[in-house]
């Protein structure tokens, strides 16, 4: 992982990004609770929607138009690597309908009035360069955007994919039995934090009864950006090689929030269930001792997490073998698919595995 | 034009959407020069683009997927018409191309935290329902999109439409000789601005001479408000008809701005010459007085504006007179192309005509 100097690229030394904005990441979402109001107000059902991550329209000749956006305000310091995550972020939603090609990309930019004319030019063009990058890694291209002034940094984009329908994987299709795994640690928020804390308001600290060492610091916040600066484009394709029955990205609303979406578009009548939650180890301490987050009620906002994939009970093990042989990097079993009420719930005691 | 009545919706007597940004609707771009810089730093060249206002990408079958995002601040008080204002201004960077289907949208929604829950709840499912009326009306549809917490409202959102490419006008066919129409006069960022001042910031109107009555000050906004509030849909579709080479939407940059980068993407060298500023009746003289947004120098921001057409000289007056006719607006012949280097200017006396 690429060490952030401020310096080297022209920013003021103690240049940090996520200090213009009061909200980190995905966690600026509007609560799923408040955008539901919001929604039924205009008379618009999430239950009815066919996915609810992307959009899926139909453009003739047995084609659809896959479409997403997301944006949010900086999770890390580096702007070079916060666009990169804000792209891996934006692609997400498309690689959970199994969708591995993008066709193009917009940029959505809102540069912060509050930062300095140098810092504002380099850091603005550190992002859009990290999400330009990223996009070229995916096989996409950026070809346009929009960028406004603001008080806080947002950055994200828009994802579009016309793909023949059968490419699509619905994420209606599960079965009791199915298991759920997932291709990303969680506990991304503790992580942006517990690191923002440590170096630039050591104060936060205080509530701490344990106070970490910057060793353990540094370890889960390079975990944690390694983790959101990572694309769910192998973890898309294996979907089809495994029969997966739909999946979701878990970002803003939590591993909980998100399940609850996905169960709530299924066709049969099943519960989510989960049982297990991967971690940055050393995180989940911080979080029993803030409290603020509620990481073990599922509800801790990650930014740029993983797949949440819905695999027949027989081909979850190979499904995660597959990955970890072809992308180096873990996956786990989290949960199981129940009969029930469309609904999602976690465990009471789920079981932690410390990455 | 609906009188805005926050009471009736519920909303604190005094409710103002403009009231919790400091920028009101497209003049919150990024200025025109310092995205160059950005995307130069990136290394994109922007007169390389196909079209300055949407993305056109081969999705195979002879289809091109044409896609845009847009995004402000509020530019009127009413969340309703703000609503409805960010959909025709998102719908306008399609038509600019002469589509004039689009295939879906996304919304983009920031959500200010400024503003108390009751009116918070109200305003923002409002704004909802205006974007998604308008664009219901569009017959199109807004599938997905996605909302955040902000100190200032944003609305606004993406465009989609997977067509023939047989059916897109690229913007780049001027020829000298060509006449440049504009589908909707220009002030608007004059007109909500007197309008803020009179009522909601009367010290700001001490910088003029002369004080305007209350019914001019109404007049000039309702004026806007429904000019920013009609789609530029068949504007769009009368491209067709009148062998149009081409497009822009006039929005942020001003029309000068918008004429510079239609210049710029042209095949033939010509250059875009703006004789001929239509304008609310009565506007100008605010802006003569106060000087602030350069209106006569072409760079007066514009919020969901007109059509800038490219028309060859024969069919000008047609095209005019039959979008007059069906669309019961009218519509001004503003400029001309002549031999150059892909530069855009406005004349040094150019002609007002009040609206």
């Amino acid at each position: 992982m690429r060490r952030f100097l401020p310096k080297s690229l022209g920013l003021n030394p103690n240049f940090n990004l996520t200090g213009y904005a009061d909200m980190k990441g995905c966690s600026c979402k509007v609560p799923q609770v408040k955008l539901q109001e919001y929604l039924r107000d205009v008379g618009i059902d999430m239950s009815q929607m066919e996915s609810p991550d992307s959009s899926i329209v139909p453009v003739g000749n047995g084609m659809v138009l896959c479409s997403t956006t997301d944006f949010f305000n900086p999770c890390v310091a580096d702007p070079y690597l916060q666009g990169q995550i804000a792209a891996c972020n934006v692609l997400s939603d498309l690689y959970a309908l199994g969708i591995s090609t993008c066709t193009n990309m917009l940029m959505v930019l809102a540069v912060s009035k509050l930062i300095d004319e140098n810092d504002k030019k380099i850091a603005t063009s550190q992002m859009m360069k990290g999400f330009n990058d990223m996009a070229t890694k995916a096989g996409t291209t950026v070809t346009g955007g929009q960028s406004i002034i603001n008080p806080w940094p947002i950055i994200g984009g828009v994802g579009m994919s016309v793909v023949p329908e059968t490419q699509v994987i619905y994420p209606r299709g599960a079965q009791p039995g199915d298991m759920l795994v997932l291709t990303k640690p969680l506990g991304c928020q503790l992580a942006v934090n517990l690191y923002e804390w440590f170096y630039y308001k050591p104060h936060q600290l205080e509530k701490l009864t344990t106070k970490p060492s910057e060793e353990i610091v540094n370890e889960i916040f390079n975990k944690a950006c390694d983790s959101m600066g990572s694309l769910n484009r192998k973890a898309a394709e294996l979907m089809h090689k495994y029969g997966s029955k739909g999946a979701t990205d878990v970002t803003g609303f939590g591993i909980l929030g998100h399940s609850r979406n996905l169960a709530s578009v299924q066709h049969a009548d099943v519960d989510i269930v989960i049982h297990t939650l991967p971690t940055f180890a050393g995180a989940i301490q911080f979080d029993k001792q803030v409290h603020n987050y509620r990481f073990i009620e599922g509800f801790s906002a990650e930014t740029s997490g993983g797949l949440l994939v819905i695999l027949p009970r027989e081909n979850a093990q190979s499904y995660i073998d597959d990955f970890e042989r072809q992308e180096g990097r873990q996956a786990w079993i989290v949960g199981e698919v129940v009969p029930g009420t469309k609904q999602a719930r976690v465990v009471e005691n789920p079981k932690i595995i410390n990455v």
